[in-house]
Protein backbone atom coordinates (compact mmCIF):
# COMPACT_ATOMS: atom_id res chain seq x y z
CA UNK A 1 0.00 0.00 0.00
CA UNK A 2 1.43 3.18 -0.72
CA UNK A 3 0.83 5.49 2.91
CA UNK A 4 1.37 9.64 2.43
CA UNK A 5 3.29 10.69 6.24
CA UNK A 6 2.45 14.57 6.14
CA UNK A 7 5.54 15.97 8.24
CA UNK A 8 9.63 14.77 8.41
CA UNK A 9 9.96 15.04 12.34
CA UNK A 10 11.02 12.35 14.62
CA UNK A 11 7.51 10.93 14.66
CA UNK A 12 7.17 10.53 10.44
CA UNK A 13 10.93 9.03 10.05
CA UNK A 14 10.40 6.26 12.82
CA UNK A 15 6.83 5.55 11.33
CA UNK A 16 8.30 5.42 7.82
CA UNK A 17 11.44 2.84 8.65
CA UNK A 18 8.85 0.59 10.00
CA UNK A 19 6.07 1.11 7.25
CA UNK A 20 9.40 0.52 4.45
CA UNK A 21 10.39 -2.17 6.50
CA UNK A 22 6.65 -3.53 6.56
CA UNK A 23 6.92 -3.68 2.45
CA UNK A 24 4.95 -0.57 2.20
CA UNK A 25 5.64 2.11 -0.02
CA UNK A 26 6.21 5.30 1.51
CA UNK A 27 6.12 9.14 0.74
CA UNK A 28 6.47 12.05 2.86
CA UNK A 29 5.27 15.39 2.72
CA UNK A 30 6.98 18.70 3.70
CA UNK A 31 5.81 22.63 3.13
CA UNK A 32 8.67 23.55 0.82
CA UNK A 33 11.31 20.31 -0.33
CA UNK A 34 14.30 22.48 -1.14
CA UNK A 35 13.67 24.49 2.33
CA UNK A 36 13.73 20.62 3.84
CA UNK A 37 16.52 19.55 1.97
CA UNK A 38 18.75 22.28 2.35
CA UNK A 39 18.62 21.99 6.36
CA UNK A 40 22.15 21.31 7.63
CA UNK A 41 22.01 21.12 11.16
CA UNK A 42 19.82 18.82 13.64
CA UNK A 43 15.99 20.38 14.06
CA UNK A 44 14.58 21.37 16.90
CA UNK A 45 13.40 18.13 18.23
CA UNK A 46 18.07 17.36 17.72
CA UNK A 47 17.23 14.76 14.67
CA UNK A 48 19.88 15.18 12.05
CA UNK A 49 18.99 16.81 9.17
CA UNK A 50 16.65 15.02 6.92
CA UNK A 51 18.89 15.15 3.77
CA UNK A 52 21.17 12.71 5.65
CA UNK A 53 18.21 10.26 7.27
CA UNK A 54 17.31 10.44 3.33
CA UNK A 55 20.66 9.13 2.30
CA UNK A 56 19.85 6.22 5.21
CA UNK A 57 16.42 5.68 4.07
CA UNK A 58 16.50 5.96 0.40
CA UNK A 59 13.61 4.15 0.18
CA UNK A 60 11.58 7.11 1.07
CA UNK A 61 9.75 9.18 -1.53
CA UNK A 62 9.95 12.62 -0.01
CA UNK A 63 7.65 15.43 -1.65
CA UNK A 64 5.35 18.31 -0.77
CA UNK A 65 2.28 17.86 1.46
CA UNK A 66 -0.17 17.86 -1.81
CA UNK A 67 2.34 15.38 -3.69
CA UNK A 68 2.79 13.56 -0.27
CA UNK A 69 -1.29 13.15 -0.18
CA UNK A 70 -1.22 11.37 -3.54
CA UNK A 71 -0.48 8.44 -1.62
CA UNK A 72 -3.58 6.11 -0.76
CA UNK A 73 -3.52 6.39 2.74
CA UNK A 74 -2.49 9.18 4.67
CA UNK A 75 -0.87 9.71 8.37
CA UNK A 76 -0.94 13.18 10.41
CA UNK A 77 2.44 13.76 11.44
CA UNK A 78 2.39 17.11 11.68
CA UNK A 79 2.76 19.60 14.76
CA UNK A 80 -0.97 20.19 15.64
CA UNK A 81 -0.39 23.56 15.10
CA UNK A 82 0.69 23.20 11.59
CA UNK A 83 -1.59 20.53 10.97
CA UNK A 84 -4.21 22.72 9.20
CA UNK A 85 -2.00 24.33 7.07
CA UNK A 86 -0.19 20.99 5.82
CA UNK A 87 -3.58 20.07 4.82
CA UNK A 88 -4.70 22.97 2.93
CA UNK A 89 -1.16 22.31 0.93
CA UNK A 90 -2.19 18.80 0.36
CA UNK A 91 -5.38 20.12 -1.28
CA UNK A 92 -9.08 19.25 -0.60
CA UNK A 93 -8.58 17.17 -4.17
CA UNK A 94 -6.35 15.05 -2.99
CA UNK A 95 -7.73 14.19 0.52
CA UNK A 96 -11.38 13.18 -0.91
CA UNK A 97 -12.48 9.78 0.64
CA UNK A 98 -8.92 9.18 2.09
CA UNK A 99 -8.24 7.89 5.41
CA UNK A 100 -6.27 9.88 7.66
CA UNK A 101 -4.98 8.27 10.25
CA UNK A 102 -4.53 11.48 12.80
CA UNK A 103 -1.68 11.16 15.16
CA UNK A 104 -1.08 15.16 16.13
CA UNK A 105 -1.91 16.82 19.04
CA UNK A 106 -2.38 20.36 19.80
CA UNK A 107 -0.25 21.54 22.17
CA UNK A 108 0.99 24.86 22.23
CA UNK A 109 4.34 26.17 23.29
CA UNK A 110 4.33 29.91 22.83
CA UNK A 111 3.58 30.02 26.69
CA UNK A 112 6.70 28.00 27.48
CA UNK A 113 6.47 24.94 29.37
CA UNK A 114 4.53 22.46 30.07
CA UNK A 115 2.01 23.35 26.79
CA UNK A 116 -1.40 24.29 26.55
CA UNK A 117 -3.75 22.74 24.91
CA UNK A 118 -4.64 25.12 21.47
CA UNK A 119 -8.04 23.31 21.54
CA UNK A 120 -10.06 21.52 23.94
CA UNK A 121 -13.41 20.47 25.88
CA UNK A 122 -16.02 21.74 23.39
CA UNK A 123 -13.89 20.50 20.71
CA UNK A 124 -10.45 18.69 19.34
CA UNK A 125 -8.30 18.89 16.20
CA UNK A 126 -9.72 16.04 14.93
CA UNK A 127 -12.52 17.52 14.87
CA UNK A 128 -11.18 20.99 13.06
CA UNK A 129 -9.62 18.42 10.30
CA UNK A 130 -13.01 16.75 10.03
CA UNK A 131 -15.27 19.84 9.75
CA UNK A 132 -12.87 21.68 6.94
CA UNK A 133 -12.24 18.41 4.92
CA UNK A 134 -15.56 16.76 4.70
CA UNK A 135 -14.65 14.32 2.40
CA UNK A 136 -11.49 12.76 4.27
CA UNK A 137 -12.11 9.88 6.86
CA UNK A 138 -10.50 11.13 9.83
CA UNK A 139 -9.46 9.10 12.50
CA UNK A 140 -7.98 9.77 15.15
CA UNK A 141 -4.88 7.19 17.23
CA UNK A 142 -1.77 6.94 18.32
CA UNK A 143 -1.77 10.15 19.97
CA UNK A 144 -1.62 9.43 23.54
CA UNK A 145 2.15 7.71 23.28
CA UNK A 146 5.73 8.18 22.18
CA UNK A 147 6.00 7.14 18.59
CA UNK A 148 8.48 4.31 19.52
CA UNK A 149 5.79 2.56 21.52
CA UNK A 150 3.06 3.22 18.50
CA UNK A 151 5.39 1.38 15.65
CA UNK A 152 6.53 -0.94 18.68
CA UNK A 153 4.02 -1.70 21.25
CA UNK A 154 5.32 -5.01 22.21
CA UNK A 155 8.36 -3.40 23.62
CA UNK A 156 6.59 -2.36 26.00
CA UNK A 157 4.77 -4.97 28.69
CA UNK A 158 4.10 -7.22 25.74
CA UNK A 159 1.80 -4.49 23.71
CA UNK A 160 -0.39 -4.80 27.54
CA UNK A 161 -1.62 -0.93 27.14
CA UNK A 162 -3.97 0.85 25.24
CA UNK A 163 -4.49 2.43 21.75
CA UNK A 164 -7.54 4.38 21.76
CA UNK A 165 -9.15 4.94 18.20
CA UNK A 166 -12.22 7.66 17.24
CA UNK A 167 -13.78 8.73 14.20
CA UNK A 168 -16.93 8.76 12.55
CA UNK A 169 -16.63 6.51 9.72
CA UNK A 170 -16.49 3.21 10.84
CA UNK A 171 -15.60 1.58 7.78
CA UNK A 172 -12.42 3.96 7.85
CA UNK A 173 -12.05 3.26 11.50
CA UNK A 174 -12.14 -0.97 11.01
CA UNK A 175 -9.35 -0.32 8.15
CA UNK A 176 -7.05 1.57 10.73
CA UNK A 177 -7.53 -1.16 13.34
CA UNK A 178 -6.32 -3.52 10.86
CA UNK A 179 -3.60 -1.24 9.87
CA UNK A 180 -2.35 -0.87 13.47
CA UNK A 181 -2.16 -5.02 13.80
CA UNK A 182 -0.58 -5.12 10.33
CA UNK A 183 1.65 -2.46 10.35
CA UNK A 184 3.14 -2.28 13.82
CA UNK A 185 1.67 -5.29 15.74
CA UNK A 186 -1.12 -3.87 17.57
CA UNK A 187 -3.08 -6.59 19.65
CA UNK A 188 -6.81 -6.20 18.73
CA UNK A 189 -7.31 -6.74 22.22
CA UNK A 190 -5.58 -3.46 23.06
CA UNK A 191 -7.29 -1.08 20.64
CA UNK A 192 -10.39 0.54 22.03
CA UNK A 193 -13.00 2.73 20.44
CA UNK A 194 -13.72 5.37 22.09
CA UNK A 195 -16.70 6.12 19.43
CA UNK A 196 -17.53 9.21 16.94
CA UNK A 197 -14.92 11.67 16.68
CA UNK A 198 -15.45 14.25 19.15
CA UNK A 199 -13.69 11.61 21.53
CA UNK A 200 -10.69 12.78 20.16
CA UNK A 201 -11.30 14.96 22.83
CA UNK A 202 -10.30 13.10 25.48
CA UNK A 203 -7.07 11.75 24.04
CA UNK A 204 -6.23 14.56 23.19
CA UNK A 205 -6.78 16.11 27.02
CA UNK A 206 -4.91 13.23 27.93
CA UNK A 207 -1.81 14.94 27.23
CA UNK A 208 -1.11 16.79 30.18
CA UNK A 209 -1.03 14.03 32.15
CA UNK A 210 0.82 12.46 29.59
CA UNK A 211 3.70 15.49 30.11
CA UNK A 212 3.65 14.91 33.86
CA UNK A 213 3.98 11.47 33.70
CA UNK A 214 7.20 12.24 30.70
CA UNK A 215 8.62 14.85 33.26
CA UNK A 216 8.62 12.12 35.77
CA UNK A 217 9.95 9.25 34.19
CA UNK A 218 12.03 10.77 31.96
CA UNK A 219 13.21 8.41 29.28
CA UNK A 220 11.82 5.18 30.69
CA UNK A 221 9.03 3.76 28.40
CA UNK A 222 5.50 4.66 29.56
CA UNK A 223 2.14 4.12 28.19
CA UNK A 224 -1.73 4.13 29.32
CA UNK A 225 -3.48 1.14 29.78
CA UNK A 226 -7.17 1.08 30.02
CA UNK A 227 -8.12 -1.90 32.50
CA UNK A 228 -11.26 -3.55 32.42
CA UNK B 1 -8.39 8.88 63.16
CA UNK B 2 -11.52 11.01 62.88
CA UNK B 3 -11.94 11.76 59.09
CA UNK B 4 -14.01 14.21 58.26
CA UNK B 5 -15.96 13.99 54.87
CA UNK B 6 -17.69 17.03 53.13
CA UNK B 7 -20.64 15.52 50.64
CA UNK B 8 -22.86 13.20 51.41
CA UNK B 9 -23.46 11.49 47.80
CA UNK B 10 -22.76 8.43 46.47
CA UNK B 11 -18.98 9.00 46.73
CA UNK B 12 -18.98 10.37 50.21
CA UNK B 13 -21.55 7.25 51.15
CA UNK B 14 -19.26 4.63 50.07
CA UNK B 15 -15.65 6.01 51.56
CA UNK B 16 -17.98 6.34 55.09
CA UNK B 17 -18.85 3.33 54.85
CA UNK B 18 -15.21 1.49 54.21
CA UNK B 19 -13.63 3.95 56.43
CA UNK B 20 -15.99 2.63 59.61
CA UNK B 21 -15.00 -1.08 58.47
CA UNK B 22 -11.18 0.24 58.77
CA UNK B 23 -12.54 1.10 62.45
CA UNK B 24 -12.46 4.94 61.69
CA UNK B 25 -13.92 7.45 62.87
CA UNK B 26 -16.00 9.03 60.64
CA UNK B 27 -18.00 12.22 59.92
CA UNK B 28 -20.35 13.71 57.16
CA UNK B 29 -20.59 17.24 56.38
CA UNK B 30 -23.76 19.15 54.55
CA UNK B 31 -24.65 22.46 53.87
CA UNK B 32 -27.67 22.41 55.64
CA UNK B 33 -28.23 19.05 58.30
CA UNK B 34 -31.95 19.95 58.54
CA UNK B 35 -32.38 19.99 54.96
CA UNK B 36 -30.39 17.05 54.24
CA UNK B 37 -32.54 15.09 56.50
CA UNK B 38 -35.63 16.44 55.64
CA UNK B 39 -35.10 14.69 51.68
CA UNK B 40 -37.35 11.84 51.50
CA UNK B 41 -36.82 11.45 47.91
CA UNK B 42 -33.35 9.61 45.50
CA UNK B 43 -31.26 11.86 44.90
CA UNK B 44 -30.36 12.74 41.68
CA UNK B 45 -27.89 9.64 40.99
CA UNK B 46 -30.69 7.61 42.45
CA UNK B 47 -29.14 6.83 45.81
CA UNK B 48 -31.68 6.90 48.93
CA UNK B 49 -32.92 9.95 51.27
CA UNK B 50 -29.38 10.28 53.88
CA UNK B 51 -31.90 9.83 56.56
CA UNK B 52 -32.61 6.42 55.62
CA UNK B 53 -29.09 5.51 54.57
CA UNK B 54 -27.55 7.01 58.39
CA UNK B 55 -30.29 4.41 60.04
CA UNK B 56 -28.15 1.77 58.34
CA UNK B 57 -24.65 3.22 58.90
CA UNK B 58 -25.46 4.45 62.42
CA UNK B 59 -21.59 4.91 63.07
CA UNK B 60 -21.63 8.02 60.47
CA UNK B 61 -22.06 11.59 62.52
CA UNK B 62 -23.79 14.01 60.25
CA UNK B 63 -23.00 17.61 60.97
CA UNK B 64 -22.70 21.07 58.43
CA UNK B 65 -19.40 21.36 56.65
CA UNK B 66 -18.51 23.60 59.70
CA UNK B 67 -18.68 20.79 61.77
CA UNK B 68 -16.77 18.01 59.34
CA UNK B 69 -14.24 19.88 59.40
CA UNK B 70 -13.21 19.33 62.89
CA UNK B 71 -11.93 16.34 62.08
CA UNK B 72 -8.17 15.90 62.01
CA UNK B 73 -7.96 14.23 58.13
CA UNK B 74 -10.26 16.21 54.96
CA UNK B 75 -11.63 14.22 52.38
CA UNK B 76 -13.55 16.48 49.70
CA UNK B 77 -16.12 14.31 48.12
CA UNK B 78 -18.12 17.12 46.77
CA UNK B 79 -19.62 18.05 43.35
CA UNK B 80 -16.36 20.18 41.75
CA UNK B 81 -18.89 22.95 41.39
CA UNK B 82 -19.46 23.36 45.11
CA UNK B 83 -16.48 22.29 46.90
CA UNK B 84 -14.97 26.18 47.23
CA UNK B 85 -18.40 27.12 48.95
CA UNK B 86 -18.23 23.99 51.08
CA UNK B 87 -14.69 24.93 52.07
CA UNK B 88 -15.54 27.96 52.64
CA UNK B 89 -18.66 27.21 54.80
CA UNK B 90 -15.88 24.36 56.81
CA UNK B 91 -14.07 27.46 56.86
CA UNK B 92 -10.27 28.93 57.22
CA UNK B 93 -10.06 28.31 61.01
CA UNK B 94 -11.04 24.35 60.72
CA UNK B 95 -8.86 24.01 57.49
CA UNK B 96 -5.59 25.08 59.01
CA UNK B 97 -2.92 22.72 58.55
CA UNK B 98 -4.73 20.10 57.74
CA UNK B 99 -5.05 17.41 54.88
CA UNK B 100 -7.71 17.26 52.17
CA UNK B 101 -7.69 14.67 49.98
CA UNK B 102 -9.33 16.46 46.90
CA UNK B 103 -11.31 13.85 44.50
CA UNK B 104 -13.54 16.48 43.47
CA UNK B 105 -13.37 17.12 39.44
CA UNK B 106 -14.68 20.44 37.96
CA UNK B 107 -17.68 19.13 35.51
CA UNK B 108 -19.96 21.20 34.51
CA UNK B 109 -23.18 19.79 33.70
CA UNK B 110 -25.33 23.17 32.69
CA UNK B 111 -24.75 22.64 28.62
CA UNK B 112 -25.57 18.89 29.27
CA UNK B 113 -23.88 16.15 28.32
CA UNK B 114 -20.83 14.94 27.93
CA UNK B 115 -20.23 17.54 30.87
CA UNK B 116 -17.17 20.24 30.30
CA UNK B 117 -14.78 21.27 32.86
CA UNK B 118 -15.22 24.38 34.28
CA UNK B 119 -11.40 24.77 34.97
CA UNK B 120 -8.74 23.41 32.63
CA UNK B 121 -5.51 23.37 31.28
CA UNK B 122 -4.00 26.38 33.09
CA UNK B 123 -5.43 25.88 36.03
CA UNK B 124 -7.45 23.07 38.00
CA UNK B 125 -9.83 23.13 40.92
CA UNK B 126 -6.78 21.62 43.46
CA UNK B 127 -4.66 24.35 43.01
CA UNK B 128 -7.92 27.18 42.69
CA UNK B 129 -8.98 25.09 46.31
CA UNK B 130 -5.02 25.43 47.55
CA UNK B 131 -4.87 29.17 46.59
CA UNK B 132 -8.03 29.83 48.82
CA UNK B 133 -6.99 27.96 51.79
CA UNK B 134 -2.86 28.26 51.40
CA UNK B 135 -3.25 26.71 55.13
CA UNK B 136 -5.33 23.56 53.81
CA UNK B 137 -2.63 20.76 52.19
CA UNK B 138 -4.78 19.94 49.61
CA UNK B 139 -3.78 16.42 47.49
CA UNK B 140 -5.46 15.49 44.46
CA UNK B 141 -6.14 11.98 44.31
CA UNK B 142 -8.36 9.06 42.97
CA UNK B 143 -10.25 11.49 40.93
CA UNK B 144 -9.89 9.56 37.99
CA UNK B 145 -12.13 6.68 38.74
CA UNK B 146 -15.37 5.48 39.86
CA UNK B 147 -15.89 5.42 43.78
CA UNK B 148 -16.28 1.62 43.83
CA UNK B 149 -12.61 1.28 42.53
CA UNK B 150 -11.09 4.08 44.73
CA UNK B 151 -12.05 2.15 47.76
CA UNK B 152 -11.28 -1.33 46.74
CA UNK B 153 -8.95 -1.44 43.82
CA UNK B 154 -8.31 -5.00 44.15
CA UNK B 155 -11.75 -6.06 42.81
CA UNK B 156 -10.59 -5.06 39.53
CA UNK B 157 -7.17 -7.01 37.90
CA UNK B 158 -5.95 -7.23 41.81
CA UNK B 159 -5.26 -3.35 41.95
CA UNK B 160 -2.99 -3.66 38.59
CA UNK B 161 -4.39 0.01 38.22
CA UNK B 162 -2.86 4.00 39.09
CA UNK B 163 -4.04 5.89 41.65
CA UNK B 164 -2.32 9.28 40.63
CA UNK B 165 -1.20 12.17 43.60
CA UNK B 166 -0.44 15.44 43.37
CA UNK B 167 0.33 17.77 45.89
CA UNK B 168 2.63 20.86 47.14
CA UNK B 169 3.26 19.27 50.67
CA UNK B 170 5.51 16.16 50.47
CA UNK B 171 5.02 15.30 54.41
CA UNK B 172 1.18 15.39 53.41
CA UNK B 173 1.44 13.74 49.97
CA UNK B 174 3.56 10.53 51.58
CA UNK B 175 0.77 10.62 54.75
CA UNK B 176 -2.26 10.32 52.21
CA UNK B 177 -0.14 7.76 50.44
CA UNK B 178 -0.23 5.77 53.32
CA UNK B 179 -4.04 6.33 53.92
CA UNK B 180 -4.85 4.87 50.13
CA UNK B 181 -2.81 1.46 51.49
CA UNK B 182 -4.30 1.44 54.45
CA UNK B 183 -7.47 2.18 54.40
CA UNK B 184 -8.55 0.91 50.82
CA UNK B 185 -5.80 -1.78 50.44
CA UNK B 186 -4.11 0.43 47.67
CA UNK B 187 -0.78 -1.20 46.25
CA UNK B 188 2.41 1.12 47.29
CA UNK B 189 3.82 0.47 43.75
CA UNK B 190 0.36 1.59 41.59
CA UNK B 191 0.36 5.07 43.68
CA UNK B 192 2.15 7.27 40.82
CA UNK B 193 3.40 10.85 42.67
CA UNK B 194 2.63 12.85 39.69
CA UNK B 195 4.49 16.03 41.42
CA UNK B 196 3.16 19.28 43.01
CA UNK B 197 -0.23 20.15 42.65
CA UNK B 198 -0.57 21.72 38.94
CA UNK B 199 -0.14 18.11 37.86
CA UNK B 200 -3.39 18.15 38.82
CA UNK B 201 -4.74 19.86 35.57
CA UNK B 202 -3.15 16.57 33.94
CA UNK B 203 -6.02 14.43 36.19
CA UNK B 204 -9.03 16.48 36.07
CA UNK B 205 -8.36 16.53 32.21
CA UNK B 206 -8.21 12.61 32.03
CA UNK B 207 -12.32 13.08 33.39
CA UNK B 208 -13.32 14.02 29.38
CA UNK B 209 -11.36 10.50 28.13
CA UNK B 210 -13.28 8.48 31.27
CA UNK B 211 -16.40 9.74 30.19
CA UNK B 212 -16.23 8.67 27.15
CA UNK B 213 -14.96 4.95 27.95
CA UNK B 214 -18.12 4.96 30.57
CA UNK B 215 -20.52 5.61 28.16
CA UNK B 216 -18.96 2.94 25.71
CA UNK B 217 -18.46 0.78 28.88
CA UNK B 218 -21.79 1.20 30.64
CA UNK B 219 -21.27 -0.62 33.96
CA UNK B 220 -18.36 -2.83 33.70
CA UNK B 221 -15.76 -1.69 36.32
CA UNK B 222 -12.70 -0.02 34.65
CA UNK B 223 -10.01 1.84 35.27
CA UNK B 224 -6.47 3.58 34.07
CA UNK B 225 -2.98 2.02 34.44
CA UNK B 226 0.14 3.77 33.85
CA UNK B 227 2.47 1.34 31.90
CA UNK B 228 6.15 1.77 32.81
Amino acid sequence: MHIGILGTGMVGRILAVKLLERGQQVSMGTRDVAVTLAKTGPDGMGQPPLSEWLRQNSGVELGNFHQAAQAEVLINATNGTGSLAALEAAGEAALEGKILLDLANPLDFSRGMPPTLSVKDTDSLAEQIQRRFPALRVVKTLNTMNVSLMVDPASLEGGDHTAFVSGNDETAKSAVVSYLKAWFGWREDRIFDLGDLSTARGTEMLLPLWLRAFFKLGNVPFQFKLVY
